[in-house]
């Protein structure tokens, strides 16, 4: 069974429907009082698939420690994680003395809650496998840049730009998928708004640039670059993310800038979907089965 | 060591100060997509002390978790909270098939985060003792009823009254302590909002009333209860709660109903807090070092 949440029913829905697996969604009321209470479908299944992107995190945080727990007195024996955005992935570790290095503590409350962790484009910096974080039985880190290659197939002449170096990889998956040129910018970061950007050394003039990143958050990263680029004589530029987060006025902050077209991936709802998980997603579960059943 | 956050920041130096103990704060900082950072102050403490009220619980479960184990990475031994407001109390059945019992799940997880946890009044129904809640080495819980006993001690003439029969050990305490008449009052719930209050058997007319409850949340009950007694010819109704949590619009629903004084105690910071907690957790946790010294 998929078991989802209501802001996310309709992902789940299908997901299930490409699994073939029956779908059903939590009973989530949360009171005047901040406290959440949770009705949980009855299921005869021993292996739970709870779905659930984690933005916004700390409620939901909460609410998967009840389900999870719930669950598990109900005597689901395996209960997976699907989180295709997942939270606190980027305080990786301590940036100043005494500060609570919140990627592993949570890694850690995952991994206690679940026996496996399914995500997609995790944004890991100093450490290069999802399991690092998560010590679960299963952590896998799925990637959008097929779907996104796929996608962007038909938008010749555009150069794909990663923000900083550590996109390269991901975004060069995309340019093969996609026949498109790419190149990525330098990134400097100080603070949770301050960002300074280096254009990378290729013409950008006459050019349509498609800004291609793992998340939007506050979307003071992507604004600009895209300020520099129209700067530098771009005509056109827009942005596809997998994780539409747009924090605060954060889609207002890249109007503003200039980019003329949003597009993320369906991991967190919003209405600039435009590519769906779910076959991505679907697999990574086949294949997690498939182990699970011949080793 | 007294550690606490910036919103009850005056109440845990309060504490500290009658202890004698050291003083600071959790360096707390919450990102604009609802992440929290959380930097903790050096100390060579091997038992800390936590002081936080849980209302709005689920962003402060979440720090609690990083606060925990983050002190433990840095090598806290023992590790008590002070929650004056617990939260998750409530739900301690399953009302319909399916819903989980958090307060049974959210109990086990402060008693895998601390070894110790200290309450006030917490809303307790089914059961009797915090400890059955919340299976930490001590679960102690206090009652606000002599401080507020001694606070009410000048208001002569003035009826308690208590919201349900449930109250009536505590309301009597504090009518011990004061001196003033109680009786209490029946009261049926349906739903979030829904409330039907039936008035003891005694006379209110022409006498001023002073409710006394845990917690004032939506302000329904309490607001229901005022208006019943205004229609009853009482000549002043005031409230008195241990924990302001004031939900929403809770407290313009009691001033509508005709609540002309409203206080607390201070286990949650709020404008209407008359009555200090420091000199109950001060004996609570003096008594639980002597405890831990001579066994």
């Amino acid at each position: 069974m998929i078991l989802g949440f209501a802001e996310s029913a309709h992902q789940a829905q299908a997901l299930a429907a490409e699994l073939g697996l029956a779908h059903a969604s939590v009973d989530l009321h949360r009171f005047p009082d901040g406290e959440s209470r949770l009705i949980l479908p009855q299921t005869a299944d021993r292996h739970v698939w709870l779905y659930r992107s984690l933005d916004y995190p700390n409620d939901k945080l909460v609410e998967l420690l009840l389900t999870a727990r719930g669950l598990r007195g109900a005597g689901v024996e395996r209960l997976s994680l699907i989180a295709p955005y997942l939270c606190y992935m980027r305080q990786d570790m301590a940036f100043h003395a005494g500060e609570v290095v919140s990627q592993r503590v949570i890694g850690a409350f995952l991994a206690e809650l679940f026996d496996d962790v399914i995500s997609v484009d995790p944004h890991l910096h100093r450490i290069s496998e999802l399991a690092q974080a998560i010590p679960a039985r299963h952590a896998v880190s799925l990637s959008a840049a097929e779907l996104f290659g796929r996608y962007l197939a038909n938008e010749k002449d555009a150069l794909l730009l990663g923000p900083d170096e550590e996109s390269a990889q991901w975004v060069s998956a995309i340019a093969r998928v996609s026949g498109l040129d790419y190149a990525v910018a330098s990134k400097l970061r100080s603070g949770d708004k301050a960002v300074t950007i280096q254009l990378p050394a290729v013409a950008v003039a006459g050019r349509r640039i498609i800004l291609v990143d793992d998340v939007a958050s506050t979307g003071h990263t992507l604004a600009a670059i895209t300020r520099q680029l129209l700067a530098a004589g771009a005509i056109e530029v827009s942005a596809l993310v997998t994780h539409a987060l747009f924090a605060g006025d954060a889609l207002e902050v890249l109007r503003q800038a200039g980019v003329s077209r949003i597009g993320s991936s369906d991991s967190i709802p919003h209405a600039v979907n435009v590519v769906r998980l779910a076959p991505l997603l679907a697999r990574a579960v086949r294949e997690m089965k498939l182990v699970e059943k011949c080793g």
